[in-house]
Parts: structure tokens; sequence; C-alpha cells
């Protein structure tokens, strides 16, 4: 584990560390916010993850949490969205290959040599920070996302029940079975097989009989993936059918810009505390 | 004036304006955001000046700053730091040249051409957004800036008496003439005559009889240039000596880094929004 930088912020610190990845089988960076309170105690975890084309860095620039997390005591960390360097497959277009990686374990050729962002925000990276980082409370998580990072959130919390007290998402992607991004790039890692996308989709995974305790959705009124690719009342059905309770506010004028996630960021992160208490 | 981007913020509008600018005969760009109080009626305006390196995009990204004009009644503009362009002039390093104008207009060829960043920020831009923007009250202006931008905050209001109500600073360089990034700054856009210099250096202001009616200035106390750049210690003499009152605070463990600025930013504008009032 490498650590790139180790700056204090907002009376916490803000971590950049890169570490070589079993699950990838290359370098994978990541940021981690250690708020104040963790110099003195357990700290919740809040991971985040992002969306198409980002790394760590978009969030961490832009997001706007480590005022929020500093006050409420809680920890965020953010991986990368895709593993990254030399040999790792790639294709034309943003929506598949680098920084595309979808949270899936990928089972097709060339895909599945590194594209096992499953494992690694699941098993890999959870493992690391807590054996590294003593002050999180791992027993006290919470997940969420943005976009991309917003299906990922909704679909490891999903699969992982127990594990988060509550699960926020950022103009999600909710259903990617049935929309192009998600079609595309589960084509492409999961292969033609249509039964195993479901494991990686929000809405299936409802369908199927999957809960999480708490759920709170923003989306943009002005963003404008929402019709075509995000499609938040596809979850919304969902939901009502299963008996989930859903947290569903459409923001009206706010786009799919990291501008939308910081003005709504200070609001996820106060509902995340109150369930992490 | 060309709106690159005017997107909806933390309840407000953060624009991205490019326009020709006759100050410095170049395509400027700055940066305004216009809380949600502008839709209603005027508002002051906090102008940022930005460091070394930067343009506007920087603070715009990391400074954090929206969260609170929002909750405030702020707008906030953020100039670039220098002309750009083809056949701008530019020199080896990062500390002259692009990213480098110092808020002075050069008199030294070949600066002289495009560096007229005074006249720009003094004059053109404010005449600029007054027109374009009357939501904004000019009656009620403060400014702040970061590093060279606070050397730039600290002289354009010590020299415009009676237009900012307050000024503030992150890390500023306060005595341009006494340090290595000044004095080479200074020798190349302002020449050799170091008399020159004094209507550009914000100690020798104060010590010529210029005052500000309020000065905060915060400096991190890990920052790398404390000692050889920014010596706060000489604007607090100088202060000291005039009966000019400064609030002055080292923030232990911070850095030079938009991580200082962004923790300190919502104490910057809270305290020049009293003053605002």
């Amino acid at each position: 584990m490498q650590v790139g930088s180790d700056i204090l912020s907002h009376g916490g610190r803000q971590l950049v560390i890169t570490h070589d990845s079993t699950a990838t089988a290359t370098p994978m960076t990541f940021s981690l916010f250690l708020p104040p309170q963790a110099e003195r105690g357990a700290v919740p975890l809040v991971t985040y993850l992002s969306g198409l084309t980002c790394t760590h860095a978009n969030v961490t620039d832009k997001g706007e949490y480590r005022r929020s997390c500093a006050e409420l005591g809680l920890a965020f960390l953010a991986p990368d969205t895709s593993p990254r360097g030399e040999g790792v497959a790639d294709a034309e277009g943003w929506d598949i290959g680098l920084g595309a990686g979808f949270y899936i374990d990928a089972t097709e050729m060339p895909w599945s040599a590194n594209y096992r962002m499953w494992s690694y925000v699941t098993d890999e990276l959870p493992a690391l920070v807590a054996a590294e980082f003593p002050a999180l409370d791992m027993g006290a998580q919470a997940i969420t996302g943005h976009s991309m990072g917003g299906h990922g959130a909704l679909t490891v919390a999903l699969r992982h029940p127990g594990r988060f007290r509550s699960v926020s998402a950022f103009a999600p992607i909710v259903a990617p079975s049935q929309v192009p991004w998600g079609e595309k790039a589960f084509s492409h890692y999961l292969g033609a097989d249509r039964d195993a996308w479901r494991a990686h989709d929000a809405v299936a995974l409802i369908e199927g009989g999957a809960r999480v305790p708490a759920l709170k959705v923003d989306v943009g009124g002005a963003d404008p993936f929402l019709e075509r690719e995000l499609r938040p009342e596809l979850l919304e059905a969902a939901c009502h059918n299963a008996g989930q309770r859903l947290e569903l506010a459409v923001r009206p004028g706010y786009d799919h810009s990291y501008h939308f996630v910081s003005t709504f960021m200070a609001d996820h992160l106060a509902w995340h505390a109150e369930r992490l208490r």
C-alpha cells in the first residue's frame, strides 16, 4: 500500500492510496477521508462508487463531502471505476472499458482478465481498509454512488444483506438490463445470457426478493440521461410492487454533473449518519 | 460574451463565461456563481483571485464556496490568473508567464502587450459583470484570494478605498518585493526600478498609508511556502505599526492546497457576509 497523499482537510485526513489489487491484477488507486473523530475512536464508513469516465479523483475534488463528513464523523471511501494500466483491455467509447467497470466480475474475454470490480469493491477493498485503518467501524457501513456508481451501490447493497445500514444514489442506472449503457456493457463483460445479468440489475434483484433497510435516490430533472439510461420509474415500480421503502426525489433543473451531486451530498450524508448512529 | 456553461448548483447558477478582453487583448474566461437570492433582488459580490498555475477552474471545482454563497446570498466571481492564447508571452517555469499574471499591468516587453491583469480585474471585469448581471450589487463588494491571488486581493483593496467592505486572503504573498516569487515576477513585468514595485506590494502600501476597513488572513502552519514566499509576519508587523486591524490565523497542519482553502472558505464567506449586510 502506497500513500500517495495524506493532507489535512476540514479537520480530517484526505488520503489517496495506491495498492496492487489481487482482484484486478493491476495497481488500483482509491481515496479515503478520515474525519477528525477517527483520531479518538471508531467511525462509520460511507463507500462512494463513481460513474462512467471517473476515477477516485472526481468526487474527491468536486464531491464536497468533507465538510459534512467532518461534522458528522463519517469516513468516506472512493475507489476507481475500472482497472487501468498496460495490458488492460479497452474499447472505443467511454461507456465500456477503462472508466466503465460497471462493478461486475467480467466472464468474457478479454475483459475477464482484469475487470473484476465486483470482487474489488465488495471483498478486497473493504478488507484492505479494515486491516489498515482500525478506526473504521466496519459494522457501521453505508454505500452510495453516482450514475454507474449508483448502480454499483444499489446492487452491492442488495446482494449483501446486513452489511449496509443504508444505501443511497445520485442519478443511478437502476435497470442496466433494460437500457443502452447497461446492455452494451453487460453484453461485453457478461456475455449474451441475460439471466446472468439479473445479479447486477437493481430492479431485477428487487423483483427477485432482495431488500435493503433504507433506500434514498435523487435524480436531476434536467439530467439528459434520465429517460433513456436512468429510468428511475422502473426502480419506483419495482420498490412499490415489492414493498421496498424508497425515498425518491426528482430535483427540478439539476443535470447529471457534480454540481448535482455536490448540491445534495450534504443531505445524503446526513441521512446516512442518522442510520449509522 | 459567450456563456460556456450555466448550471444549476446549490440552488444558484454556476456560470463560466469567455469574452474578448480589451485590457489583455486576448479572450478571457471567468466563472461567476449567482446565488438563488439573485433571482429576487440584488446580491453582494465576492471576487476571488486565484494563485500561481491556476485558472478560474481550480476554485470553481475545488473551492467549495457554493453551499456557503447560496446560504448567505453572495455572488462569487473568479477570473483567470493571466492572459492566455497564441502570441501571449511565456517563459520557463510556472512562477512567471502563463498562470502567473500577478495582478499587475506589465510595463516591460514582451509582457506589456498582454499582461494587464490589474486593469482587467480592477476595471474591465467589474464593469462587464455589472453591465451584464444587474442583480450584482456593486456597492456591496468584498475581495479575497489565494497565494498570488491573496497578493492581488490585498493590493487591489488597498488601492481602491471605499470599493470593498472587507478583504481576506488564504496564504497570501504579502510582500512580493521581498520574496523570490515576487522579485522574479516584478523584475520581468515591471523592470528593475523597485520604487515601481511598491504600488503592488501590500506591506509597502500599508507602510505608505493605505488602509482597508476589514482584513482577515489565514495561512497553513504546514504550508511549504510559508517562510520563504508568504511571510505573514511582515504583514502583521506592517499592520501593527500602521494601526491597521488584522485578523491573522495560522492553521496548524494545513498546507498550501485547495484542501486548506476549502476548509476555511465557509469561515471567510461568513465573515465577508457580516460586513456586506
